[in-house]
């Protein structure tokens, strides 16, 4: 069966880079599937393209290759990486892209070069097409990741936004705000200490705090009334707060970092 | 040979949520060509989705399954369709997104769920994930829209924009604007009473009237002169209106909704 | 194995043509590997495809077809064209598209047309449907180049952006914007006389004017202090100008067409 390879970039969709390293893959290996995950990450913003891969990569299939390239750092001294963990491969720059991948199981890091598949010298601003896409269709094609390079004891791992247990209940912060102004949040669904409310009736027994307002904890879009912003679990099972048919982001002035609180609908805000 | 799917969805494409539903389908099925028609639908415009299903899915091969996620009722009691017609299969809410498709022919529709391929509990915000990729995976792979759940005999349909026959010829509405500006109208190619003009010469017998203008009915976009607004046949065979190098939306005030009526030119407007 | 067709257009990702033309070729050949370079050219701007196709076709494997319709003078006279060029094929209008693979080298130009596969009247405003993808569907399936019509001895070809030489060193434009505000330039790096700068140490021997600025020449985005300006071989093996985290475009007021000069750093400006 064909291999599959996901590829995840900052490259946006106008200049043709992100096709330009289909092409190399293809000299390669030509039985795979090439699946676009995203290339409309922020330029440079490392945290959003690890959490684009933490939300899709558990629903590929087992030897999935991740090529993920937001790489602010190309030609400098960091060092490239093949990641084997969870039964995929991740392969990009040592820049904390893989971090969600590096805590709960096993891994193995490699590190790599045009040396790991007998390459010339790389360019020193496109290792996406010179260094990752030859690595990431080798191991499409079933070339083991140990024999690439040496190990990598320490790759580089973010400060990864978390929930964190506080007096009144749970306290995480917005990571992420998705196309319809949903506000994503880095309180996971196993986190929360209640279930959510079917419709209006059957109240949860939580309310979500943020900049002041208190908010009904949902169990879908549809539950929530024109005007409403309330929070519920969303695609990436992860805490977000949402409003139907509006930006919750612009309607309520929240953004990126800005703190979230869980907390029992019987305490006061 | 391998089956095709389509995905036509308003996901965006920042958000890894259409390669999520990708992944899930090369779980089931990998030797499967996967085409996206467009992930820029206005968030919850599900007359657009269904107008860009019904200019597309005519030029794919038999048997080709399109899933369409355009789903503003997800969670909620809306039902799941497979649908089966014109020697294609569709598949998503029922909520009108296939309204083109039910006119014209025999047609099958079927209710989905979990249920129809023994997987568990949905997600109650994301059914393109947990119900309708798996299942156009299934289609794909050969496996029969019959046996997927109960006969569905009244899909939701949306009130469907149309020509009307009026006094001095036919009334429609702009149905949708496309990237260049051009204005695509209800108004179909069968439903005009005259031919084309080529170029300058050989003018046409029709003339249409939209916002108080009267504009000559031309070949392609070539034969418009500079600064000129005119009518064609777009290539969904839905008569447009467009100017040379810049948008007719834009240049005219003109826009969705607003109506469009085709003459004789020797009546008066 | 199967055949690879890329391809570019200026069509946007928001209306279904992209994927109709996918769909026409898949009912010609099912096993293929299409790839998007770009539907992101600016609407009619020929010489940004031609651009893309020359930065990218060169990493693809041979025998790959590359589909590219930019077509304003869609339904006129202009021709259609099957080109055969440095092992590769290039399909689309005779509007300059393909001038970068017209020079060094030998290449074979077809006039092509529904002729050219037995089919009936294309319309007058799809032609990448209508007679390109049905066409590049041919070629990717093996059907010879030669047979699909007369040659055409003198295809049209673009102004194109060069490099020249000038007493103080070398005189060339900016050629294009990228995402992130980089400068690209029409100077090849084989052009440049002098080695770049890695990092801050060991300057390079040329300076880089561009509206009354002298720039240094560095290897690689990294190399670049915060808030300087600098000139490095980008991607596409040109000569571009950036800046760290910001665009050097909107920064320094600079855009496609203007002049930039490299010369020795020991001459003045």
């Amino acid at each position: 069966v064909p291999g599959v390879i996901t590829l995840t970039t900052d490259f946006g969709q106008r200049d043709p880079w992100v096709g330009t390293m289909k092409g190399v893959i293809l000299r390669v290996v030509r039985d795979v599937q090439l699946v676009d995950l995203t290339h409309e990450i922020a330029p440079h913003d490392i945290t959003e393209a690890a959490l684009a891969l933490e939300a899709a990569a558990p629903f590929f299939p087992d030897r999935t290759v991740h090529l993920a390239v937001v790489d602010p750092g190309v030609g400098s001294q960091r060092r490239a990486l093949a990641l084997s963990a969870r039964g995929h491969f991740f392969v990009g720059p040592d820049n904390g892209l893989f971090t969600p991948f590096l805590e709960g199981g096993a891994w193995r890091a490699i590190e790599i070069s045009t040396a790991s598949f007998g390459g010339g010298e790389p360019s020193r601003t496109f290792h996406g097409r010179d260094i990752f896409a030859p690595v990431a269709a080798r191991l499409a094609a079933g070339v083991p990741v140990e024999g690439l390079g040496p190990d990598v004891p320490d790759p580089v791992r973010l400060r990864w936004p978390v929930a964190t247990s506080i007096s009144e209940g749970l306290v995480g912060e917005i990571v992420h705000v998705d196309r319809f102004g949903n506000l994503i949040t880095s309180i996971r669904a196993g986190d929360v200490p209640c279930a959510a409310a079917g419709g209006t009736h059957a109240p949860s027994t939580c309310v979500i705090d943020v900049v002041g307002l208190s908010l009904r904890l949902v169990g879908t879009y549809a539950d929530i009334a024109p005007g409403e912003a309330a929070a519920l679990v969303g695609s990436a099972g992860r805490l977000e707060i949402s409003m139907r048919g509006t930006s919750a982001a612009a309607a309520l002035g929240v953004g990126r970092g800005d703190r979230v609180i869980v907390r029992s609908a019987q305490a006061g805000p």
